[in-house]
């Protein structure tokens, strides 16, 4: 072993799993390691404080090793600040370009931490320093929290697409703080830490509790709920709860696709015109000529704002999120029929729109679909609340795997689950 | 094509599906057909007469042929006795010998054609003829419906490891008629028509409405519904509202393993012993002490009925089947602990129990088991209806493929199902 | 029963399942039949006509019928020409629009059937006569193939968002004439026919042989075969493997998202640079930076080709396209990172450049991709065979129940199929 | 917090989780914990030594905690015997009784530690001591690894079902040592260590080539390689290759149902009798006369190896056990049809069965069962390396989850695994 390098670690780091890992990823990337110092939390509310030495064969594989440490909250104990390197295009990060987790990270600038504005994984770290070009903005330097230095100093996450020729880019692992979620005191309550399977022995009925009482709490909290809503919710007959919980006012934002949205207005323009029930209304035969023409009728009026105005629209989500003024965002995909006016048809400019929503929301409920599940959750720092419903267990998995450090995953058929819901939150 | 034979068929064998299979069944099997006769049914309650001669290159290709026309409802033209021939000895069939569908079957003895007692598939038939040895019974002699001709001889299904050295087993494709279930006139209502796939298009809700109405149905003529049930039940929250729905009646048998009526056992004995809410009830963590005490408690008492008697055990599914009298089977299996007395650990006395459970079921709920859903499915005549629950799709496919002509198939989480349903039936 | 319409069926009806789907849906939707004609096809080769007329309560009810029946191949037999109404707007169809099915199609304009171009489902069809405007194309009229008249009128689908205002679009159902497959009079050989389920009883390399053979027969008819690709061809092992068989000339166009090409480029490069076995790489760890980097890495250049072109680029799949000039088409997605310069952003203009593809196809092969393969299937008419691949059978069903008649379904591991096609192809 | 213990845990606890784990449950079960000393392991190969107080509420909630903090590797500081209790009646364990996990575990009698034989999870530990009824084997006093004291004292599992009255059982948590197993210091090479999940990330071809490599070492060392075996081997063509592997001498022991073997035997006899492939004799129809017919056949011969003596048998899995003198248990289960003379149908003789050749296993391959995987899991130690094959991801979960500390599981198609394991043993 021929260059080395020291970090340290401290917090709840051994019962949130941290000072294991490190441990591990130092033997399974070859290197080696050599604690130098450790303070161990002697009860539950001390924290753990471990200073080691790393060391690996070459500089190559000892940079690899520190990535992975820096990923999991190590941090090099140098202090210097963190490299920048000028974006040499647009699109284009610098070779040695800082990878974001989802974790808050703080960056070393100018001798000080600042904290990242809107931590997002696989985001560039773009550093923009008060000056000239950049005035400081009034009144703002106290607060260390909007990711702003004493002196306007602003670090931010940006997509590789939105990076501009010229950003000052983050490069290398020193300078850089992450702190990933750690095991909370009180055992979390419902949300599972780190949990990366599935709630299967909990029963679903208090399942179903649990979460109706954290909507209810964020409600209280005046924080933010997100839905995200696949076809599989009209299919399977969860669309009317699904609409008394949003009337009710405890959704602040609704992602979907094309096809959820299509197949709500088809219930409501062909339930209506038929006089049938709408729930029980028997599902098209093969052909789509309902879904296709609910399409071109929309199309007519103007979008689905339009339809309601109009009254041809007057039951269902989309109704009662435009009713109730919640926000949604559809986002177009290449198996799309029509699409809706309402649809973002370009990826880029759909994903800025989901990326707004993830960024406000406080809860997430992802229900029943795994693409515009893995969009939001690509947005979503691992502090927010997730809720992930399927009945698939593999797309439970999925979404748990890549996500929240707080996380329900229920595998559970919508339509039953919805009804459920809806009676805990509105009885 | 060398040797040939005529075959008929009559119902609604064009939709049904019947004149289509036949077709292709000759054509896939290299054989080829003459319509010699053919007339059509004009409308909704008129049947089709259909009478084709089939030809093969071999007799060994025409046999093959006429064995699948047959189990597809096609009837050998020529009006001759079913061959017999005698079981060489214990568990050993001809090697002619008819494997019996689970359809209504008559086979033809001196003459006449005799209904077979307890159809069920994979069978070998037995003949018995009335004579000086079999006294014919008195005052039956003019009901044709129960398996027994006018001179008392009568056929039954006998699984291989019954067959007696001696036993009169049917053999070759002459003188049988099978009759394969056709789509109802009325369009079935809600359990559908040889249905492959699951619904997963009918809303979840408005399809427990439906199977409720059934189990309504079926219990307002003194019918029998069997439920069988897997461990998930309990895990997943399901438990009280099952025993909820034994207790007001909707239960006439019940058919699980070891497994499930541990944990049921277990909850009761846990739940009242630590005096927390069974419902909510954390799963114990890793270990499975409690599981194992819970049989060793009620080995102790002699059995669930002493356990019972004892008030050791006062609430759960077990605990109403043995109060409301509901027989319930348990069947062994290589992976249980323990087990409890009341399991059978034999395989093949397991299998008798859960013959006569299925042979007086007119309605059978399969939830959330595929082990013993299908050793019930393997005992019931296609004319039994079936309703197959459970959370893995692959398992409902499975259940409906080898099973009832009228089923409904729900991919559905258990733990939501069941006290929907409970609500349904018991509101 | 108050009002009633005649339609016909002729062909290969009973065993292809029409008809008997066809008494089926008149029973189902509340109507009455009554056969007026019906001459049976005596043997394999001959073909069954039926005359049927139709009975409903309400005009609307028998609209209703008529629609599904004109859908499974049964035509009004009153001979009129279709009715045409024009778009009253671009995106909009007329209410009562007739949408296509998959099936070959025929339109009576102007008193002569036309037949229709590019059929594809879920689409309105627009006629275009010829005339002063649509002036007749030279030595083009005794074609009746290419969905020209003798006088040069056109018909031809158009998906909704394509729909212009004027638009001479076909409503109703007369005068339209639909082609259902029929079941294959020689089996059909490895291809099911309407296959709904999957072959899990065939031997999984005979099913790969079977695969393999009829890729050699399109190549060797000068046919053209479509491969949809999903990310897991990489992370499975199974990418040299195919860029094998790209490279022997089986494949005629790919169809991917960013995420295949991102992977596979990101293998060659960081295989390539670090000196490791490019098939063993271990993935990264849960940072994704390498893939971000390659992304970066190929806007810089300008494209995969200009990658390929510069040397950094030296084998893959994505090299071997380019390579051999198989034409691809990455389609882009919400879930992308980047995207690469040559991902289509835009759903409609991607959906644009997948339907040229899947219009010239003969052999689809849906490779581990949910969401590229409903794309591709969506533009797919009915003759087309596919091949659809997975390791999960839902995906499998679900592309078989909207596709093609000729299909083989089969479920495994894409890491070991593509290794042992390859194997197949090229030994 | 009115309660309290000392607890002790000592070895690489960091990196393998068990430090962290054990904080966790104290908080998790409402506990606290005071770190009395601890001694970290400043490099890879040193160990960790840790000892603290655990506080509860009441002495209840401590035997909970204490409990789960044994099974997780911790000891009660106290060097105090275990706690010995007469098992009431046969079949009944002590109210207190200790049940084991699968690690290797240490009980303190009469002041020394004797490691625990055939240790497997969910049973009572049985103390028998040396004395005048328990006279000690000669030559045997020094060797501490065959859980045997010095005098003679031995403990070892017993399942519910064979405790015996008076026997004596360990309850309580003093006195006991379990050791997990810990995070290897080299990687653990192709095996993950407490792997919750599915490698799906490395490729197929290499997992099998590491798969075969695997075997291959064991075969050096005289080691003992168990399959288990499901159905889905022959059915998707992997039976030939299995047949192959056993024949080359890669396999010690077959564990496996009835359908199996059954679905085995008929390939040959009718593949045999037939003249066809028998690797793509199409699967007979719906009806299973053949499968019925092989059983009646083997049963008339009397069981399998008579078959093949007569020659009746001549290829195959089970032809080449009896060749090679593989030892195979067939298992019986309420699904069976038949069984085969050889099926054993009682569950708990199966299961004893199955419990010896599990203890001689070095390596099991788990082949696509899942009912008699667990069977064979349910008897193994945590220190079997066990490799989990299945298509479906959740059966493979599940497995690795009850399991192997060093388990490779993989989600694939049976039937092109076989072959290409062949292919890397054979070639």
């Amino acid at each position: 072993m021929t260059v080395a390098r020291t970090v340290e670690l401290e917090g709840h780091i051994i019962d949130s799993g941290t000072m294991g890992m490190c441990f591990g990823v130092v033997m399974d990337m070859g290197g080696e390691f050599e604690v130098e110092e450790f303070e161990v939390g002697r009860h539950k509310h001390a924290e753990t404080y471990c200073r080691m030495r790393v060391m690996a064969e070459t500089e190559e594989e000892l940079r690899a090793i520190l990535h992975e440490l820096n990923q999991q909250g190590a941090t090099v104990a140098d202090p210097r600040d963190a490299t920048l390197e000028a974006a040499p295009e647009d699109g284009v990060v610098p070779v040695e370009f800082y990878s974001t987790t989802n974790h808050p990270t703080y960056v070393r600038v100018d001798g000080e931490y600042v904290e990242v504005e809107d931590v997002e994984m696989d985001c560039a770290l773009i550093v923009e320093r008060a000056g000239p070009e950049y005035p400081q903005e009034v009144g703002d330097g106290d607060d260390a929290d909007d990711g702003e230095s004493d002196d306007g100093t602003r670090v931010y996450t940006k997509v590789l697409n939105a990076v501009e020729e010229g950003d000052l880019v983050v490069t290398g692992e020193t300078g850089i703080r992450v702190e990933p979620p750690e095991r909370p005191r009180n055992g979390g309550g419902s949300f599972g830490f780190m949990q990366g399977g599935v709630s299967s022995e909990r029963p679903s009925a208090s399942l179903i509790e649990e979460i109706a009482n954290e909507m209810r709490e964020v409600r209280e909290n005046d924080g933010n709920v997100l839905v995200v809503c696949g076809p599989a919710i009209v299919h399977s007959g969860g669309r009317n709860a699904l609409a008394d919980i949003v009337r009710a006012g405890y959704i602040d934002g609704l992602s979907a696709g094309n096809g959820f949205a299509v197949h709500d207005l088809e219930r409501d323009l062909y339930g209506t015109s038929l006089g049938v029930d709408t729930e029980s209304l028997e599902h098209p035969r093969k052909g789509h000529k309902h879904h296709i023409y609910t399409i071109s009728e929309i199309a007519r009026l103007g979008g689905i704002e339009a339809a309601v105005d109009d009254g041809i629209i007057d039951e269902g989500v989309m109704y009662e999120c435009i009713e109730n003024e919640v926000p949604y965002v559809l986002a177009g995909s290449i198996r799309d029929d029509g699409p809706l006016p309402d649809t973002i048809t370009d990826s880029l400019e759909a994903q800025d729109a989901i990326r707004e929503q993830a960024q406000e929301a406080d809860l997430v409920l992802m229900l029943s679909t795994l693409l515009h599940s893995v969009a939001v959750g690509n947005c979503l720092p691992s502090t927010t609340k997730t809720v992930c419903v399927d009945i698939n267990p593999a797309t439970v998995t999925q979404l748990l795997d890549r996500g929240s450090a707080q996380a329900i995953g229920m595998v559970t058929d919508i339509g039953t689950f919805i009804p459920m819901l809806r009676d805990e939150l509105l009885e």
